[in-house]
């Protein structure tokens, strides 16, 4: 097995020799002004260790990757109540499909896509203000990741309540069905803010740490959700983390990982690392080109794929 | 961690106790007659050992079970060209239908539904007559189980040929956009034969243990597949298995599978086990309702799922 | 030939024996407090003539009715250019389905389904504020019908405003694909304050007097639209007037015809008579059951279907 | 009013100078031979005189124009009972679409689109061997048009039997709802024989005469069908008659009609004329290009459409 320190530079090296890197994402003003040459991953192992390359430091918008945080609190908050409101299955669209939704009467398929993710966050603003339920997702994603300097790009959350109108769409389409609790401005707020949680590399890692370790944050010690729960997110991750591309991700990568348009891909390995890549080009799924392309070549590596078996 | 001799006891005793045990197949006139009450399991680890319980010596149609062993000789037939003619994603409806390849023009979803499996039975007449097309089939699922006593229920692929109007229908579609070479009775023929291999539990944990052990059988050492292609065919059974249920099963049971309308689940714990369940009664989404408890059970027990970590 | 007073009375006494006579529209709460035992119609011949029989006199709200005179308008504003942001053909689907819109990237499939009306809308609020559009459209029915009375029922339009989930959907999702030009709660204010126009069967019958005179109004002479364009709103209202039951709609009644979830259909016999009718309840298309019978018999029996041959 | 030879001839003469006249079907290959700079036109009218111009006397395959004649037949054999089996509604989808037929069931949404009129086959192959079963509707087809020499061209019902792999899909399909009391090859040999009936625009004019003129064939007096059903058969071309172009046509031309993918157009104005028109080259909706712009020119300067007032 090759040191991980050695295959995060050749994989930085490697990544930088591409000249096809996707194209970034431009319907939201703010993420089209991102310049596609950065590249950055940090690995946190379940030891503790942290390892980083490339431009692991640099904040980005990590957008629909705050929905693992959201379904994670809100899992927290009202059970498996939830997925009366929200369904567990891949959804064989694009993810901001209204399709499905029409079909289905206004459950959405999975929390990852745009209306599940709604839903969610409807659920985390019961008996609050939409400033104080943002504030609880933002001290959420501190305390996972022990990072209190965390906050939400005001400009990114404003930039997507002016263009959002397939959210506005998605989310007055699930308030006709009667699966949204409050008026949607006020759930879509929760949401365009949450998606606007600017981090970097490292600190989504962290972030991550919970995910591949049971449950608890190794560090702390602190069980942020129980195992069986924690077991069940990879689960959801892996087959519907990646929108109308999971199964190609699953194919290639083969660990439970979840996309942002901000080309953040955060990935777990269950007991033994939490990944978080960037880079800001997409393919044409809508999800991180290099960045999906670099865990497929992390995980062949350190055979770290959840489908293979594992010397003893 | 439990023994699991105690756990497989247990829970054919806990299967026993159900009375809701789902709604046998009525399509397929030959799987109407089956008694509900039946349930086997069995394991094969990768170390040789087998274990069973319950009707695990009583043969029944693998169905779509079939299919994992289709993709498997056809990967070895044509390689990676096979993916030029069937995708890789879950596909969100169910696995007879035909508005998804409408909607993408004749290229099925993923091997697993209908349409894709018919694809891939395509492939393998390509060069052959059906007889000898079903006959290599068959010598194939022989050699992964070691067993030459397998053989294909006639009365079954018979009764299937009368009634397969959905299946004549997506193959006559499939040739209409180009992505069939046979004629479509040739091709299903091969498809309805191979659906109707009987085997028993024991006799498909065994076949499937290439799976469980980086594409070699472990008992004889001879290499099936490689170990990259029998990863990614576990992945496609995770994300693609249970047809629009496979998000619910990899949420609950966490492994790889792939379910028969026949009422069994062949499943995968890589590096671990091959196990096969076989219930025949199957729940909404048209798999083995006792067959995914059961599995769920199991893998809770044995903390099999790959979503959790593994102790050192 | 019967006469058409004798027509009249005949089916005004025959709609009271009905017993079931479908259910009001309950999704608008001001609508669902109407008597279903109310039935009124009113015909207008082009030769000036009006009869009337049962509550004729009764306003009620016209609903999507309104959707035929704001089309009139809105093509003598930017004439046929309209039709590059709004097809023609029957939708196949319900009347405020969302999936057509996502199949043809934000173009309605015509201007009587919301979507289409609400681009409609759109482009009559072009250059004024929406209390000046809706002005605007007020004053053309009054001079169509000929009766400054008529008014917008504000209860209805606050009431659709708060309801009205699905159409703030199909608004926002217009938007996302660049096919309205206003904020979706300007052009939705709009829309609902022309569908919650109050007329009564015989303000109605001389406000369609147009379409059945080749665009002009028979009374006062003047030209509303040319013949041309009367023709081709009559043939919209045939092939799309009743949402997915406009075929059926053709093959009974025979003539075009807008209905309105109000209980309204606007009917139009060219070169002979408009015709209004009102009865609350609606039929499993969402148009009004005993409007649909009164019609079809009144087309029987006065030979008016525009598909049967017409004694010279 | 110009005179009808006069229009005709003009119509001729301008068709003769469009250098863009569609595409010839080639999807049947014995169609994609045929020359695109035919033109043909005749009118019948209801008074016995015959009127034509251009190629009106070259056979060419009336393809789906045959559904007009097996709906009437259908009708006659089974009446009402037929719509238990098929709908009466506009498709919103392609002529050969799939989809609709899963959402709704296997109730084809009319008797048009393919697979409506497959059932519509089904329906008349009842006590029938398939050969016998043709032989009626040819025969019917010749008493129609008063000319026994019209007969099925076994060119083409051979090669759409080879090509007609959607078909055979849709055929597959229907019998697996339950919607089809044959073999598919049966119902299909007599689907395929009836639209390779070939016509010249003289035949289908003088063959359609009977909807002109209330069920009657002028000539012989015969009653063919009731009024009643001869109107009800118009509107269902008009909403129905050209696919997805149906609300097109309408809007355009103004009267009921039935095209054919060889190029034929066959339309009805009631009590005064049946027109066939002829130009092989179609639109982008699989409509005779050329055909259609000829009846909206025929319709304007004669005044034909039946969504305009009538001089008395």
């Amino acid at each position: 097995m090759p040191s991980l320190r050695d295959v995060l530079d050749e994989i930085v090296a490697e990544m930088a020799g591409y000249s096809d890197r996707g194209a970034v994402a431009s319907y939201i003003p703010q993420l089209g002004k991102i310049d596609p040459n950065k590249f950055g991953i940090a690995v946190t192992l379940t030891n503790g260790e942290v390892l980083v390359a490339g431009d692991a430091d640099e904040p980005f918008s990590i957008q629909s990757i705050s929905k693992v945080f959201t379904l994670a609190l809100a899992l927290g908050r009202v059970g498996d109540t939830l997925w009366k409101r929200v369904g567990r299955e891949p959804s064989g669209t694009p993810f901001n499909s209204i399709v499905q939704l029409e079909r289905e009467e206004g459950i959405p398929r999975n929390p990852f896509i745009n209306a599940g993710a709604i839903v969610v966050s409807d659920v985390l603003l019961a008996g609050h203000q939409p400033r104080e339920a943002i504030g609880e997702i933002v001290s959420f994603v501190r305390s996972l990741a022990d990072d209190d300097t965390i906050v939400v790009d005001g400009d990114v959350a404003g930039s997507e309540r002016v263009t959002g109108y397939r959210n506005f769409a998605l989310a007055n389409y699930l308030k006709g069905f009667g699966n949204l609790n409050h008026a949607p401005e006020l759930t879509l707020g929760v949401y365009f803010h949450h998606c606007a949680i600017a981090m970097n590399c490292q600190q989504l890692a962290n972030a991550g740490r919970f995910l591949a370790n049971a449950g608890r944050v190794p560090s702390s010690g602190h069980t942020v959700i129980s195992s069986e729960r924690a077991k069940r997110i990879n689960a959801l991750m892996l087959t519907c983390g990646h929108y109308d591309g999971s199964g190609e991700f699953a194919f290639r990568v083969g660990i439970p990982g979840k996309s942002g348009v901000g080309g953040g891909i955060l990935a777990i390995v269950p007991g033994v690392a939490s990944i978080a890549v960037w880079s800001p080009g997409l393919n044409a799924r809508g999800n991180s080109m290099l960045g999906s392309i670099a865990l497929e070549q992390l995980t062949k590596r350190m055979n770290w794929s959840i489908f293979s078996p594992k010397p003893a």
